[in-house]
């Protein structure tokens, strides 16, 4: 029987850092890939192979730093893993036996059973599978009126990149606003303001009903009885974590279908672990599981795989998904991490909000400046920060990720006011007004306004 | 006499900083400003006046949100503190009595007494005064041939700028290489490089000996005996806190002529407090005196002093500047926090480097990639993460607060490295590839491949 030391199940996001941090922390171990693609696509580059990109061709993620690591790859199908021998059998009939194994094998678009029309020619949904999308393109090329459904972030930005190409977009969601639940509405409006400015139709507050036509689409039906013409429909509905393999394997599943797994992402068989879209996702605050899929999380919890796989490495386990994500539509950015004001309520915390809007630039008569809009959401008792949303240039993908280092080490509102950051006039907000800073003054402002109007009903 | 409650002596940015952030705190005080100028410079973006941002008007710092937050102001010059009998008075012979007193008077540029010709025609310093700007703007419109002397941030901002204009430029640093301290060599020789190749004549190694010229400059010479031809003539060779007012009051001053503070930027006279330029500097790690002046730090400062003014607010106070700053040549951005591997390993810590390159986009091929590289700096016993060092596009300016705020944490390589992070296509490195998370990976492996070696002499 062939033999590797450490197997990885999957090469997207999750498999290929964990292989890598893997080998890093173990470089004497020999650490295997087995993926079922020739060829891996860069998973959040995907939408943009529609417009900007072009070809899937140029998204590809490359070997080169697997290959240089020292890596092995094997394009197989693994089909069945005995988790109590610790071999893995694949379709071919190899079998490969190691000392551990990660299971990555990501997530495939969610189809609704009860969808009718979604076997009909000219549907199409949005995998991380490079052969399906050449057809998809291809297809797509003659076609005139596109329907989108579903303005999650894949939905707005696929909607944004085939507008581009001159087609009759519409996007529609059943939620009353687009970038689902991760943004609030101040949020939400301004990027349907954008989009539409840009051409795409919008249609929220109803979701799809049925898919209509005989053979090829012609048109959808939505739930408040709108028919709209389309030659093509993409489904952008939601992920569904992909545990064929695990479950034949014998590994617990949780009540959402994802592989349940602890702090660092073992499972409940000896030396299994997953990691990625497929393993199981808890929220940061709330403690629940929850269904967030982001290859910014998967390879997250595939560097806590590699640091634990052999020994543990306390305390670096993962704490929950932070969901820390950002978008562009056009020139503007719209990132978020944690929770919006929406959920924290829903979720019954006591919170305090604070926003604050200034020039991503100093002066902002400098060429190239853009609004930054920044809103904080923080617990009222203790003001340790749940969240932050924002609006903005394209600086704002990695100023979330400032917010994100806050929560995760479980800021409060007062230190990170009183936190040092840098500042340049071509680069970011002045030291004055930065927006981030500005955004926590003024939640602080409220309890501190609402201290002293307390004062004054005590006096 | 005229009385206020919080009294802020200068309005550059620690001043309003400290006056905005002392409102919001104590809304019921009443807080004034007293500044010397009628108009404030935005002190970051003096040097874009000269090509960018093209006038000083275009670069004010705008009274609104003082006026909006309540906050009073008066142009005037404050003389003489009584620091015992809580009252200043002005150059016109005016009282003003206050219960608390900031100092945020700034800085001058250094012009050493040694150097022979600095009060020719045409010698320029870059102070932040508009009307002391606008005239040099103007008399150096008809120059050719400008030198600048001192080539740390200001240096290069100014001579990329005046050169952009079409004049020509030799920048001279004594040091060698461009950049100051704030850059390892390998940032410092890509910087020398992209101002060389926008036309910038850069001479290293070699400081100013004597300006040349009977009643206008005419040239320098230079301590290797070079001499250069000059029209015209900017020092920018350091700034030098004004401490007069503090002097002349009564307070300690430290062995580098800034006003003595703690940890809550207090001076040692009661209700008086000093920040920004003006006030002590302690670095971060090594706790010595330095000489740092950024606004963004005395922002940080500022907002402690508005925190702890009447009460103390632990555990807010300053640890200590990180020095976290950035600057931008042409597209490409220079960005620093804590310290250099030269400056730990001069100061005697034992240390572990990382670095890494890759595209600030993923794909690489997306239109506006600029590779980013990373170089971060930590403690080989505790892995806590002592500096870094940026180069890359315009995300470079947050992604360095990032950095800034992992070191103000006091994080772990490992514990960056299993942080969570966002990324997007368009505003980031890829989540497999993110050039930071890589770079504290490239350091592990160091830490790693150390031991294994170890291991093996020891069976």
């Amino acid at each position: 029987m062939k033999k590797t030391d450490v197997l990885v199940v999957g090469g997207s996001a999750a498999g290929v850092t964990a292989a890598s941090v893997s080998k890093m922390k173990n470089p004497d171990k020999d650490v295997l890939i087995i993926r079922k693609e020739e060829k891996v696509m860069i998973p959040c580059g995907i939408p943009y192979i529609f417009g900007t990109v072009e070809t899937t061709e140029k998204n590809i993620l490359p070997d080169t730093g697997l290959e240089n690591a020292g890596i092995n790859i094997l394009v197989g199908d693994v089909v069945d893993i005995n988790v109590n021998e610790n071999y893995c059998i694949l379709a071919n009939g190899e079998e490969i036996s190691y000392e551990k194994i990660i299971i990555s094998t990501g997530s495939t678009p969610l189809v609704p059973k009860w969808l009718k029309g979604k076997e009909l020619n000219n549907v199409f949904v949005i995998p991380k599978n490079k052969v399906y999308l050449d057809d998809f393109q291809k297809r797509i090329k003659d076609k005139k009126d596109i329907v989108v459904v579903g303005a999650g972030f894949i939905g707005v930005e696929v909607a944004d990149e085939i507008n581009k190409t001159g087609k009759n977009v519409t996007l529609v969601e059943k939620l009353p606003q687009i970038l689902g639940l991760a943004f609030d509405k101040e949020f939400a409006d301004e990027g349907e303001q954008i989009i539409k400015s840009r051409g795409v139709n919008v249609i929220t507050g109803t979701g799809i009903k049925e898919i209509l036509g005989q053979e090829n689409v012609t048109g959808v039906l939505l739930e408040d009885g709108q028919e709209i013409a389309a030659d093509a429909v993409v489904l952008s509905m939601g992920y569904v974590p992909n545990t064929k393999l695990a479950i034949k394997s014998g590994l617990e599943i949780n009540e959402r279908g994802f592989i349940k797994v602890d702090e660092y992402l073992r499972t409940n068989k000896a030396d299994v672990f997953a990691t990625g879209d497929c393993a199981e996702k808890k929220d940061y605050f709330t403690r629940k599981t929850c269904s967030t899929m982001l290859a910014s999380t998967a390879c997250a919890e595939s560097r806590v795989v590699g640091f634990n796989l052999y020994k543990l490495s306390t305390p670096r386990c993962f704490g929950g998904t932070i969901a820390i994500y950002s978008t562009a539509i056009g020139n503007t950015a719209f990132a978020t991490a944690g929770m919006t004001e929406t959920l924290a309520l829903k979720e019954g915390f006591e919170i305090v909000t604070g926003i604050f809007q200034g020039p991503d630039k100093h002066p902002g008569s400098l060429p190239g400046t853009h609004t930054q809009m920044i809103k904080l959401i923080a617990s009222k008792e203790t003001r340790i920060l749940l969240g932050g949303e924002i609006m903005g240039g394209i600086s704002s993908g990695e100023l979330i990720n400032v917010i994100g280092l806050a929560i995760e080490n479980k800021m409060t509102l007062s230190s990170l006011i009183t936190s040092q950051i840098g500042t340049h006039p071509l680069l970011t907000g002045s030291p004055v007004g930065y927006p981030l800073i500005k955004a926590a003054e003024m939640a602080c402002k409220k309890i501190v306004l609402k201290k002293t109007e307390l004062e004054k009903v005590l006096v």
